[in-house]
């Protein structure tokens, strides 16, 4: 844990350079658009330690496979986020020697990231080893308004007179870190330098992703635009411009640096360098300070529907505004194509691929503040990947369009390979059918059903349908050899959550088939005839499954049952375990966590949080009380769901314990690994255990439910959220909890248990 | 599988040039001395398919760990057994043109192993693409009298005038095929090359392991030894000799190539290069023809204790044979730091590293075919472990002195990194513990306890009693998270033959306490001083778990149950498959062989038959009718266990099966992967398939069991079995059993359930 962040209502600042915590700041003052994402590197040199990232969504290399031993099945590649063009480098020489801050003297540092604006701002005074020194004040953004664009406003105050060498350029010779085989995925295309501007296009090996990035730049000094002699370089992958200014002491020189990052997902590939070239030209007319008015218009619009305020603590109001903004700069929903990569554009580790986070703690985030399009974009992504998830199943052995998403992915293809997460954490699919019901509940879109939903539901339950067995043994259906939520056991027979869940998506499938068939009957029949559906004998099948699948339970508890054999183990309270013990992922061997009955995240909870609405709340609180305190919590996506239920439950001080654990999770670096990227996946959970943790959102037939409580550490807290055309803003007070409609329409609900009207605007 | 090998009954014969099976015929026709070993490599150059192996006992490299994720408490390294010196090579050139055969017409081609002598012979005309023709007769073996020399004989016949060129060679610039990570791991430490000799000394990486390997040569032409003009050459890690001789049609050119290999291991690092040089010497004053005649007199004293003889069945008779051989070249018992690798010196697969199939397969052959000393060398192979065995279980979370012996190991400490193995499979302590009952029930020295294994008893029995822990549920002590013997199940509970093992461990550690306190008790008060043992308080917690450890049991089928919830799977037999669904290994992606009913190797019935004198036969058979239709043996190591269990239940057709499924294993390359090398351990099994199977051999109470029965294929057979200080030859035919007491004392068995007197020789 870290605190050298400086807590503030919207802005995230470090004062002072802290290069030993360097990679840490450059994930958490990461800047991003949903297009194109960059980690907070510096534009001059730097030869202290940092991890270069600069990423292009949708963007991906296939990184072969490292295995120990090869288990059948396992895919040939892992997906990999690449890190693209570095487009923000500036060298700056003063007389013969460049500016490093590993190498200078730095005082006045700060770095800045400007939640509320959506910029990056960097200020220092450097003193150099040869003794000149410059204050330089530097502002970057990756553009809201123009998604493929980013800019930077460098100036160079110089506190000496001489020489001053600017030479801003582009290097697409770069690497990734966590190459599997230490290979460079991209290759050159194309490369043009001239004067003032020049580009790059580059393919990725394998795959043949193109992306051109391009870049111009104007500088000023003191405040007159100059045309200096410019010196061109080119070498592979490489190009710039080399700018040599006499300067005197007073001086200040600024170069505004506009560059673009197109890629071949949106532009032909001929077209890319013209395209470029184009929005190039495009933005220097614009100039950084309209584009900087755009990017700031856009953000206002942005945290109109989803900020969080939390009255009477910074440390909190920091927190839970820097998560909203790292989700907003990571998915837009512009592109069904996209995905929230479990570090979005802050870093490279885990792939920057798709993992069930996004169905299972991300879709409520985008559901409440957003255009319910951005929520069905995603549900879309995992549509158009059915048929890799159907050739996923037949890979291991399933057949007739029974469909396995995968554990991780970036194109559909599973690119997973530990065989008990690869293979066996199959619930995933049960969060794909959840997010189709948990969408559809929100927004009341059935039609979605009918368009994209009823094929994966169909597919996922032919799975479950082929997944399970018949145990003569129990009289029942059993799903043998998975692993659970809790990935803290391996190999499980009967996980509850697993078989609940498959009951769930049967289901499901089974009213959306209902529905489909009575409301859009065409679209009905081209779905049986296209996917060769047997109605009556699958859905008997179905029916029958649900009708007699294994349930694990402990009677005497009366709780559900983690899985069979649970109670063998020897169960004792996480708060018995010594503090050296923990946490137990980095403390001890796997089989030690494996035979404990210590829970990573959410297991049986997780499916009672789902689908609440099907338990009453002494069996929920039963099941709380009993998990709860086996519970490790050694994943991010551990305490949200703890905190809802804790909330639900009344504990308070539970949910709000719950809640702290994951609301600074990156800005103090509590895990010690925010130097690798954020955890935006999990940033979600921390809206939701403030939304429908504290504020007790949740949607019931149709209605929506209020039924906030305060926080005692807090004076008061408001958020926003969008209901079906409406914008509610809701404050919450030691006095009151206040709605306030800022649409039109009149909406109702129920708050605190009584159903109330909330007038609107011109109601 | 392949049949290209001619049947012989003391010889393995290719006939004709099989380029296509030629890494088959590498590591089969592979000759070693337990000291040193080498693959069947050809001494002139080969640019065709070639695995090249020469191999020194004892020395290997810890190769880096190579993982897809890293869990906690995986090893750093994986200990690999090296590919040494090639001390073989000659590299023949007729006129301009170097003897290749992958570039040769090649002719009457025949590749022997006179098991009988211990001999590798090769004959061949080869016409080369420059027409000259040259007939070559090969002859080598690495010595039994000399354990670190090796000798060849290579013999030219000239059809054809002109100039031959000779150059022995040594090249230790060689690398291993499976490195992790393609590194070389041998570097030069000193080198010297003079006219006739030379030797190379080379260290490993990391261990530092030194190897010398010296030559030196004569060349005889029709029978003359000449001293030619000789070209000495010298590079990195490789020394030379080149004569050139003018040869005439008809003229036979002979060369005698002498090596030696001495490690570190023997030999201080500073005396190695002396004493290799006093080795060559020594052995070329010997001469080839005399090294020989002690090499046949060496294997005729091995085949005198350990031949097996079939009558009427010659492919049977060359299986059994060869796999005598092979693992009478593997392991001589001279060394207890040495042991018997899964391709012993005919590969470098599986790193050639200790598995538990010493202790459960191979102990019985050396115990029956050797003297006691090389079971015990084996037995206290694993005590000098003890102490590596102890940290490997504090690296786990034991203490308090509990073994833990690895899965995998060189020097004690654990290699493998597969967490379902590596920590799990932990039965691998009962097979030590079951190896020091067997001995000592084999040989009568209980002696062995005080001196080595009470030690390696107790330390197992702690990780026993501290692995299980108490089931409120069950009211019993479980065993979780564990890996049986059958591969194809991963973290499962209580494992029936695991548990059952842990108690058995727990008996003989409290048996051998009470022998040696009486016995030996000064012996025992240092014992219980040096471990720091609590006599009365740890043995009474033994008690407790031995008198109430959970053992799964199918009451309604009177069985034992593999695994908690063994019963939910879908249970249906082998016969079942499909062809195309087979081996399952190859077919199946692993979560569906782990979730399937299907049995890798012998697992309930591994225990029965360990522990075969504590079940009834109704036990034993409704196990077996229960288990083997279930199990697929796609472990070599499986036939023979079921082999002797059926032959034990009178399925004599059963037992012939299972023999025949490894009886020719390698010689017919049923699993295609002979050309990593030999299944040497499994080759035990075969032998015990015979002795064990189908000639009934037990010892219960101190008395040794025959009860044998002829399989219908053959007309007779029989081996020979030392017991107690007599060597007995049994013979078997349709008419009778009868048994030879070929030493002096007699020695009363049961013979077919009837007590017997043999007399000796002199008796």
């Amino acid at each position: 844990m870290k605190k050298y962040l400086t807590h503030h209502e919207w802005q995230i600042i470090e004062n002072g350079f802290h290069a030993e915590h360097n990679r840490i700041s450059e994930s958490v003052f990461s800047i991003g658009n949903g297009r194109m994402g960059q980690r907070a590197n510096f534009e001059e040199s730097y030869t202290g330690d940092t991890l270069q990232g600069s990423y292009v969504a949708g963007v991906y290399y296939p990184d072969k496979t490292r295995v120990g031993w090869w288990k059948n099945g396992y895919p040939e590649y892992f997906a990999k986020v690449l890190n693209a063009c570095n487009w923000i480098g500036i060298e700056v020489k003063i007389n013969e020697t460049v500016l490093d801050l590993a190498k200078s003297d730095v005082t006045d540092f700060k770095r800045t990231l400007d939640m509320q604006r959506g910029i990056l701002q960097r200020q220092f005074t450097a003193k150099l080893e040869t003794s000149e020194q410059v204050k330089v004040d530097a502002t970057r953004f990756c553009s809201l308004a123009d998604d493929e664009a980013g800019a930077i406003r460098y100036a160079i105050q110089c506190d000496f007179s001489g020489e001053l060498t600017l030479t801003p350029y582009l290097d697409f010779d770069i690497k990734n870190e966590d190459a599997n085989y230490d290979e460079k995925f991209w290759e050159e295309v194309e490369l043009a330098v001239h004067k003032g501007e020049g580009y790059i296009t580059a393919a990725t090996r394998k795959t043949d992703f193109r992306v051109c990035t391009g870049m111009c730049f104007d500088i000023f000094v003191n405040d007159k635009n100059v045309t200096p002699d410019i010196e061109i370089f080119r070498k592979e992958k490489f190009i710039s411009n080399t700018v040599k200014l006499k300067v005197n002491e007073g001086d200040e020189v600024v170069i505004y640096k506009y560059a673009v990052n197109l890629s071949s997902e949106n532009h032909p590939k001929d077209a890319l360098s013209n395209n470029a070239d184009k929005l190039l030209q495009n933005i220097r007319q614009k100039g950084f300070q309209t584009m900087l008015k755009e990017q700031m218009a856009a953000w206002a619009t942005r945290w109109k529907d989803s900020d969080v305020v939390i009255e009477g603590d910074v440390a909190a109001q920091q927190g839970i505004r820097f998560n909203i903004f790292q989700l907003n700069q990571t998915y837009t929903g512009e592109d069904e194509r996209l995905n929230i990569g479990p570090k979005g554009f802050t870093g490279e580790k885990y792939g920057g691929s798709t993992y069930w986070d996004t169905e299972a703690y991300c879709l409520p985030f985008y559901l409440s503040t957003a255009d319910e399009r951005v929520a069905r974009n995603l549900l879309i992504y995992r549509y158009k990947h059915l048929q890799k998830a159907i050739e996923n199943a037949e890979k291991l052995g399933f057949k007739d369009g029974a469909a396995l998403y995968p554990m991780v992915t970036m194109n559909g293809e599973e690119c997973h390979n530990e065989w008990e997460i690869t293979f066996e954490e199959i619930h995933r699919n049960g969060a794909i059918a959840y997010a189709i019901f948990d969408y559809i509940r929100y927004t009341g879109d059935k039609a979605y059903l009918a368009d994209y939903g009823l094929e994966v539901l169909i597919g996922i339950a032919r799975f479950w349908a082929q997944r399970v067995n018949y145990s003569n043994q129990k009289g029942k259906y059993v799903i043998l050899g998975v692993t659970g939520p809790n990935e803290y056991e391996n190999n499980v027979n009967n996980n509850w959550y697993t078989n609940f869940t498959a009951k769930k998506c049967l289901e499901l499938a089974m009213e959306s088939i209902e529905w489909v068939k009575k409301n859009c009957p065409e679209k009905y029949k081209a779905i049986v005839r296209q996917i060769n559906f047997d109605e009556t004998e699958e859905q008997a099948q179905w029916q029958q499954i649900c009708d007699h699948i294994y349930q694990p339970k402990y009677q005497e508890f009366g709780i559900y049952l983690q899985q069979d054999g649970f109670l063998d183990k020897d169960i004792s309270p996480v708060d018995d375990l010594e503090e050296a013990d923990r946490p137990l992922c980095q403390k001890w061997s796997w089989d030690r966590i494996l035979r404990s009955c210590y829970i990573k995240q959410a297991d049986v909870l997780q499916g009672l949080y789902f689908y609440e609405h099907e338990f009453d709340e002494a069996t929920i609180r039963r099941n709380f009380d009993f998990y709860e305190p086996l519970t490790v919590h050694e994943s991010s996506l551990s305490p949200c769901v703890h905190a809802i239920l804790a909330a639900r439950l009344g504990y308070h001080d539970k949910a709000y314990e719950m809640y702290l654990q994951t609301a600074r999770l990156d800005l103090d670096d509590y895990n010690n690994d925010t130097e690798d990227g954020c955890h935006i996946t999990s940033m979600a959970g921390t809206w939701m255990a403030v939304v429908k943790g504290f504020g007790g959102m949740r949607v019931v037939d149709g209605k929506l439910h209020l039924n906030p409580f305060l926080p005692k550490q807090w004076t008061g807290y408001s958020f926003k959220i969008r209901w079906r055309g409406s914008i509610l803003n809701i404050k919450v007070t030691q006095a009151e909890t206040t709605v306030e409609n800022e649409s039109g329409e009149s909406v109702s609900l129920v708050l605190s248990g009584k159903l109330t009207e909330i007038g609107g605007k011109t109601s």
